[in-house]
């Protein structure tokens, strides 16, 4: 159930990848071209539907049990200003998740999807990353674990959210060290230009403090990563290794994400981008994972709310792809 | 229940347009200041909620009975071999429609819209445009009445989808007319280069057979237009009349509607783009209609499928605005 106990096994099942089920998805895409409609008519929903059809192994692909697991964490990094909203605010909407009362939870319960939550430490945030390594070894392979053991082998798509106050800082200190450059700290949840100013200044004490590690994702994914990042790293390899579709949410998601792209190309395959959210640095992390959202709307909550919103996307691609009648069954001439 | 007889009584039901309700547009804006997230942290999701509240005249906007209506017809312009479909493909998927083979009735199940379909006089196609009008006074009062009738007043979000063999060309004709220019014309269903070339021949035909009605959006609709389009202009006003909100599908939806925007100024309002389709002309079209889609997804089917996937996106707006707990119920800390 749990393929790893150190930071070496984990790193080792990142070469045996499973691969999506070439004959499903070629029975997909001959279905495909018989169903009732032009060729091509359906544009993306039919892409989503063969990418579907191949992780899940069948010709007919379902959405109908997604998961949503909102992963929750403190960041010692709120100690430099970087946040609107003070540290607190993560444990009070832990409390808001279990209550029912967040974007999240209508989100779930519109498209049907299970929500799980899990607070990773509250009271014992990360170090300061820009005073030292924001985890032990042990603390981020705990949080992996975490993660994966959070993803339920059984759900047909399963989306990765995030609650931390600071975190939008983790996620700009996370793609700067991974993918270079500068620029990547945005507004968060409505930081000002003050604000703004103190998160890329942590970002970069933060990569000029752990400069000996850029070269290696899981030691950035260590040394600059709050737990609930880790634990997203560790879930979408978990989606991978059970062969379950995932739903890219924000920027957050998207770094974390990033640590396993960083670490062997195409290892986010099973992967789509649910969205492009409002964080300034997104649409620049989708391009370097090589991701074209679903949805463009403005979001920037995170909690998985923008990835949730295309579960219903890719729900109708489903519908339409495993609902319809060939033009055979149909008695439809085809086009000329 | 049906306020107009003739044309002249259509044309005086556009002097007397409800207006969204100021004071549920009122409520609904300060709640949404009061929900657990940044303000404006969900983004278009939370004008389209406002946009609802607005015309549904509630603080709390609800979209759990959604109806979708397609409008079927034949078009005597298909002679001047404008498809790459033939025209006895519109009854076989009206055919396909009831027996719950198209795409949109998967696409109505999955969002839990009900779906009616008005198939309009097939075995009458209108007059070919580029030998005289496509249809009689009375002919075009008998579409409108049609579709004016077929919104059920209780539903609380509308679409109006089509389907008839050769209707692109009748909408590049309307939309040509409406707001001069060339170019309208598309690929349709699939036609070839040399199927768009008649297409554009079509549309230049019609456009000089009728250059003496194009001051009038209304006899450009009976001049040019299709049943099912007439039918969707009636429906699009029967819904402002009901304060039913509406979103709109592709190109040729948004020609119907174009006929009552270019009347008068604001009869739109009511409606939002569900999404901006593979046809060609269709972002133009949008543009000069003053709405920005929802979803851009690369879909040309038509029979309403973008806008009723946009329904989970509206229903995922609503969900959000009218489920969410506010900061006092929750007892989470507001930002600074």
């Amino acid at each position: 159930m749990m393929p790893f106990q150190t930071l070496a096994e984990f790193r080792s099942l990142l070469d045996r990848l499973p691969t999506p089920d070439a004959a499903a998805l070629a029975g997909a895409g001959a279905r495909n071209g018989q169903l009732t409609k032009p060729p091509g008519a359906l544009g993306r929903l039919e892409q989503v539907a063969l990418w579907l059809a191949g992780w899940q192994g069948t010709d007919k692909p379902h959405a109908g049990r997604p998961q949503i697991v909102i992963f929750a964490g403190n960041h010692g990094v709120t100690a430099q200003g970087v946040s609107a909203f003070p540290p607190e605010v993560t444990v009070q909407m832990v409390a808001n998740f279990a209550h029912g009362g967040a974007a999240i939870n209508q989100l779930a319960k519109a498209f049907g999807a299970k929500l799980d939550v899990v607070p990773l430490e509250l009271e014992r945030p990360t170090a300061d990353f820009t005073q030292g390594p924001a985890m032990t070894e042990a603390e981020v392979v705990a949080a992996l674990r975490a993660g994966y053991g959070a993803v339920d082998p059984e759900a047909d798509l399963f989306v990765a959210g995030e609650m931390g106050i600071g975190n939008t800082t983790v996620a700009a200190a996370l793609a700067a060290a991974l993918y270079g450059g500068t620029g990547w700290a945005g507004r968060g949840t409505g930081v000002d230009d003050a604000g703004l100013g103190r998160k890329e200044a942590a970002v970069a004490a933060g990569l000029a403090r752990h400069a000996a590690v850029l070269g290696d994702p899981l030691e950035v994914l260590r040394c600059l990563g709050g737990r609930e990042l880790a634990a997203m790293t560790g879930a979408i390899l978990a989606a991978r290794m059970h062969r379950v579709p995932v739903i890219l949410d924000g920027f957050v998601v998207c770094a974390a994400a990033a640590v396993l792209e960083r670490s062997v190309p195409g290892a986010l395959d099973h992967c789509i981008a649910g969205h492009q959210s409002a964080e300034g640095a997104h649409p620049r992390l989708l391009e370097r994972l090589g991701k074209e959202p679903l949805l463009s709307l403005g979001l920037r909550l995170g909690e998985g709310s923008g990835a949730a919103l295309a579960i219903g996307v890719v729900q109708g691609a489903v519908a339409c792809h495993s609902g319809m009648a060939t033009f055979a069954e149909a008695g439809v001439a085809a086009g000329s």
